[in-house]
C-alpha cells in the first residue's frame, strides 16, 4: 500500500503577512504524514517591482514576465518567500527543503509561445522528475515548492503555483496516495456565490456537469475544477478546494472521480 | 577509500556578471568527480539595496545586516544568484540543487553576539548536518550553497561564504576526500604583493609561520590561511587559494598540513 502524502497549495496573501504565515505554518506542521507545501508570492513581487521602478503588467490574472520582472519573481519566490517558509518550518521541527523546478531538475517547462499575448518568461510544464523528490519525502523531508520552473537551456520560467501543485501531485501519485488541497479565500465551491456557508461538500464528474449547466459553477472555477479532475484522472486520490484555515480540507469541497 | 569531492568557493563578482558567470560555470562543469559550488553575491545585494533605498553598512568588509538588509540578501543570495547558477548548471547537464543552511537544516548558526559592533542578523556557524548532503552528492547531485544559514528558531542569518565553504568542507570530509578551492582575484598567496607571478606554490604550518614572521604573509591573508589550516586539521585533504580561472588549483597556493 502506498503511503499518504498531502500537498497543500496556498496563495500569496497568506504567506506574505507575518501573522497569517505563522498561523499557516503552525496548521501545516500539525498535519499528519508526509507533506509538500506549494506557495505563491505575487503581492510581494508586485510591491518589490514597484519599489524597483518596474511596472507589473497582468493579463487575465497572469503576470507578464519580462527579463527584469523575472529577476524580481526569482528574488521574491525562490528567495524571500520560500526561505522564510523553510526557516519557519525548521523552527517547528519540520525538515523543509525549498525548491524551484531547476533544483534537482524536478520540473521542466517550455516558454509559452507568443500568441495574442506575449507572456514573456512564463513556463508551461512539460516534464516532472519525481523520483528524487519522492525519495527525499520518504526520508522525512518536506519540500516547499516555489512557482518557478526551468527550460533545461538555462532559463528560469515563472510558472503558475496551482499548476506546480497539480503537476507535482500527478507525478508524486506514482509513489504516494496523494491528496491535493487548494487553499483560497473562500470556504470551497459555493452553491451561492454570496453565501460562504453554501459549500458543496463533494463534486464528481456528473455533478460538475450539472452545476455548470445550472450556472452554479462558473467563471474561473470551471478551469480550476477541470484541472482538479485531470489530477484525479492521473492518479491523485482526492483534490480539495477550501479556505486556508482548513488545511485538512474537512469543510471544503472534495473533488472525486 | 573515500571518493574525491571538490568544493569551489567563488566570490560575488564572478557570479554577478553574465560573461564571467558563463565562463565559471563552463569551467566548473569540466571538473571531474563530485563537486560543490559556494557563492557570494554582495555586489548585487548592495545594488538592489540601493535601488530599494536601503543603505549598505559595512564593517571590516562584513555587511551589517538589519532586518531590511536581511530581506535583500535573502532575495539576492538564495533567489537571484543561487537560482541563476542552478539553472545554468542544469543547462550544462549538471544536476544542481541550490541550498541555504535552512534547507534540509544542513547548517545552523547563532546570531553573532553584539560586541563593539552590532552586525545584526549575521550568523556564526555552530552545527553542520552533512549526512543528507553527502547522500545527495553520492547520488550525483551538485549542491550550490548560498551564504545564508539559520538559527533553528525561525531566523535566517547572513553568513560569510568563505566560512560556509570551510564548514561544509570540514563536515563533508567525513564522507569524501575533500579539496577546498578558494577563488579570489589574485593567482594565489604572493611572495611580493605587487607581483602576480610570485605565487607561493605550497604553504605548510612551518613555512606559514616563517612567512608571517618575514612579513610576506600579512593582513587579511593571515585569517584566510588560519582558516585553511583549521580545515586541514579537521580532515580536509587540501585547501587551494587561487584565481577563479583556475578551478583545478594547478597554479595557486596549496595549503597542506
Amino acid at each position: 500500500m502506498k503511503r499518504k502524502l498531502t500537498i497543500i497549495k496556498v496563495g500569496g496573501k497568506i504567506v506574505e503577512t507575518p501573522d497569517s504565515l505563522d498561523a499557516l505554518l503552525h496548521d501545516f506542521s500539525m498535519l499528519e504524514g508526509h507533506k509538500v507545501l506549494v506557495h505563491g508570492g505575487g503581492r510581494t513581487a508586485t510591491q518589490i517591482a514597484t519599489q524597483l521602478g518596474i511596472e507589473s503588467q497582468m493579463h487575465n490574472g497572469r503576470r507578464i514576465t519580462d527579463a527584469e520582472t523575472l529577476k524580481v519573481v526569482t528574488m521574491v519566490y525562490a528567495g524571500l518567500v520560500n526561505k522564510q517558509i523553510v526557516c519557519g518550518l525548521q523552527a517547528l521541527g519540520h525538515n523543509a527543503l525549498g525548491l524551484t523546478g531547476a533544483d534537482m531538475d524536478y520540473m521542466r517547462s517550455e516558454k509559452r509561445p507568443v500568441g495574442e499575448i506575449d507572456y514573456g518568461f512564463v513556463g508551461d510544464v512539460k516534464e516532472v522528475r519525481a523520483d528524487l523528490l519522492a525519495d527525499l519525502i520518504e526520508k522525512g523531508l518536506t519540500p516547499v515548492l516555489s512557482p518557478l520552473t526551468h527550460d533545461g537551456k538555462g532559463h528560469l520560467l515563472n510558472t503558475n503555483a496551482d499548476t506546480i501543485a497539480g503537476e507535482a501531485a500527478k507525478a508524486l501519485s506514482r509513489y504516494f496516495d496523494v491528496t491535493l488541497v487548494y487553499c483560497f479565500e473562500k470556504k470551497g465551491v459555493l452553491m451561492k456565490e454570496t453565501d460562504d456557508d453554501s459549500v458543496i461538500p463533494v463534486i464528481n464528474h456528473d455533478t460538475f456537469a450539472q452545476y455548470v449547466q445550472e450556472g452554479v459553477v462558473a467563471g474561473g472555477m470551471i478551469p480550476k475544477l477541470e484541472n482538479a479532475f485531470q489530477a484525479i484522472e492521473a492518479g491523485v486520490q482526492a483534490v480539495i478546494i477550501t479556505r486556508s484555515d482548513d488545511l485538512e480540507g474537512k469543510n471544503g469541497t472534495r473533488v472525486q472521480a
